[in-house]
């Protein structure tokens, strides 16, 4: 069994990368999607292609549209998705990519700190599975390999 | 024409009460749906209805049961969704309805401050439309019935 | 706001005289769909249309038709299923009806004893709401339209 | 032509492993997906990743979420599902299991023992296929490659 | 309850006017959608909505987008459909409804004499209910209300 | 029988009126939906609601998320789609129309003079029926109802 | 590319061979499913699996539920179908199978004789190609990989 | 990660070509999808296939059949569209291809010069990315990879 998982949540740290890591330890045959990690990139990519924008409404609604075209696609292509959540972060992006998951009824593991169960708490029931850390998100993937 | 319409964000201000009297004032055919806007209501109804749970995580996820069966009942009722942000609260749950109304196609009004331009870019570049206030959300709905 | 909601489980006992008597009591304005009650027309009804069947396979089958009929019909114009459990009866009919709800999206309230809270773990943590009596089923209902 | 197939069963014996055994007798392309069939590990899943919860309710739940977070992803893979009723056992996570298969339009094969037939009536009649033994099940399996 | 039923069939004689009649005698509060019953009228109304055709294969073409504008329309608007089927005129359109109700996951009663029992063997077998006359089908309706 | 359908077309002259009005001397009981067709209200509309927009880009934007908003909503209130195409205008928000329709499956009139068979070919083979004159548009609703 | 196209048709002759000879003779990259050809094995096959049936009926459809798994899963694998009529035969199934290529959105070429017009007028005018000879399928599927 | 796009747009010059080399210098894992680009081919295979027609609308109506079997083919197995305009022609083709493509929720990027900004304004602002030149079509794609 191949699996792609869509890894949503913030980009400014490499847990996804430690993800990745943690996953090809365990020799699971999974592929990993997710969004631009480079934070300036993810930022400029509207201006970068499209040209300056007249303020900063228009530059980020553009780097929206090619950053959303990205997620859509790759969500498409996807078993089933994991959003991460810390307490830094407004985070509503990963809250809207998880919200999509659902409403395409893609199977959804929420990864957030216990700080966090009460502000997640409807997001964490609709989940199929809510963790605490990357490592336990790890373990639900393997499990399903077993 | 006669539209329902989900209410979707913060229960601690009485944002809803006024937006449906000014839909109310203008004549608009609209039946709105929102939330249980008793907060502790809103948060009690799971030990209410289900006996005191082991401790806060289960008293929330019970509460969410309810909650959450609620709005799905609500949004599948819903010709569109509005989906109001603002600075104060985490308001994951929000955003988390937003996405579903999306990957449900519902279509969507976002409305949320200046401010916040920057965090809820993606949201917005999917929304159909994203205003500042609840006036212009009315606005929009008014032209819909014009 | 008006709700339709499909009534799964034995038609044993009146557990549904009695739930349709509890939301009238509460001024609910629900609309509760269910199968045939009577045990005796509901396993003969494929006989009665259709004449004697050469054994007891064909007669449950033939009877299994025009149930079936019946039940996708209404689960179609359904907002939402309650399922009801009890200790007695092999109910895997209900359980499937509980499943073709999960499977078509509709909001889904499981009613069961904590006696067979282990046999029913995966389909209670499927359904929105899990509880053990009709009475606190209907809070559920009443809340949603509070 | 290659086919996925979900079994949907009880984990109690090894019939998926004769069954599987079968296919390959017969030379059939098919990749089977399954339940974890440790019934231990099925259960204690959940306190193995999350942790002690604090009773057998929570620790079912916790179990089953990510239980059927596998189910979910393999069914959404597969291209039909055979689901196996014996005598013994309550079975009403395969029941369930069936009826997600039958709202997802999943073709769905029925293995039960004719001392079943009745209480399986309304599952048997909105089945694909019912057959009594496993043997007959693969007979349907290599039909479909003939 | 409301339905609101298709009838699909042959345009030759008056079993529509016939079923509808024993419907309104069992008082049963259903609405009935169908094809245009004058045959020379379904026949005509290309020509007679776009004019003279170059010959009959574009006569019919003209004919037939117009009839099957209603019938996608009406089935859509219909809770199930009722197909009939008889010894004379070849039926592939009626057998044609039958299948889209089908992909469509519309209830389905097929109404059949039995000389018709192995040319019909498969699509009797997809339909949820096999009578032999439109009594029998409006027994089963009778029972749906019941 | 109540129909929902609508309109899809240039906003430059009256033809909606006269449909509605031919409508209405057949005593067809049709609800018609159409866009804002007033052409200033509807490209000022972004403005109106938003505000000045800082170039004709931004402030068509604007317009279009709320006119898209409208007809997102309608259409999926509708039965069907009529669009209707002339010879002047681009019409490419008429075509973009009459393709969501086909993508939704919504039953499509085509309304086009013969001048334009070649440029509307593809569009006219998907569509259900193509007519030249609003007139035969009408018979057409007006057979629906016979 | 690489296409997946399901034959339904008759199975009395062998039509299927000769269209794939075709194909394979101009290259196309093209896997074919279909039925089981073999007429008796077909009919068969249910009291094959199943053991003797009381009577026709029984074995008719104990065959046909048989067959009809395998239809549904080779339907649902499949990029297109193509549906073959010949003056012989009632072709029912035939016809059921083309209309739930069309309640399945799978775009659909009818193969008929010309003196099949009339009869087979409404479901010529919902397919998107209708040609009278394997040949003609056989270029269409040709323009396709050109 | 390999995609597969289908190119919407004109068949009078090679920006098809242009477009894949570009892509292929980038070194993309792109399959790309599109029409018969030679132009009276794409004209006449209804004619080729079907023989000679009446006159120029069914000529045009025989062709549009096969073109639309091959787009919609290609369109279900793609996982996004791309969708050019220009000055010249009145590619109505191309707006309904951009149409169905948003109704099956296919991500879809515009090319359009920005003397097309107002004709185009409703189109531009439901696709995901609007851009002016196939190089930045390839550069949103490009990013889609990084």
């Amino acid at each position: 069994m191949n699996l792609s998982i869509y890894l949503a949540g913030q980009i400014h740290d490499d847990w996804r990368e430690q993800l990745k890591h943690k996953a090809e330890q365990k020799g699971l045959n999974i592929n990993f999607y997710g969004p631009q990690e480079n934070h300036s990139l993810s930022d400029d990519i509207g201006e970068n292609v499209l040209g300056k924008q007249p303020n900063n409404l228009y530059r980020d609604d553009a780097a929206s549209g090619i950053n959303n075209f990205r997620t859509e696609l790759m969500m498409q292509k996807s078993d089933a998705v994991i959003a991460l959540f810390g307490e830094t972060y407004k985070q509503w992006n990963t809250a809207m990519d998880a919200g999509i998951a659902i409403g395409l009824n893609k199977p959804l593991i929420l990864i957030r700190p216990d700080s966090l169960i009460h502000p997640l708490k409807e997001l964490s029931n609709k989940a199929n599975v809510t963790v605490e850390t990357t490592d336990q998100a790890i373990d639900v993937l393997a499990y399903t390999f077993q």
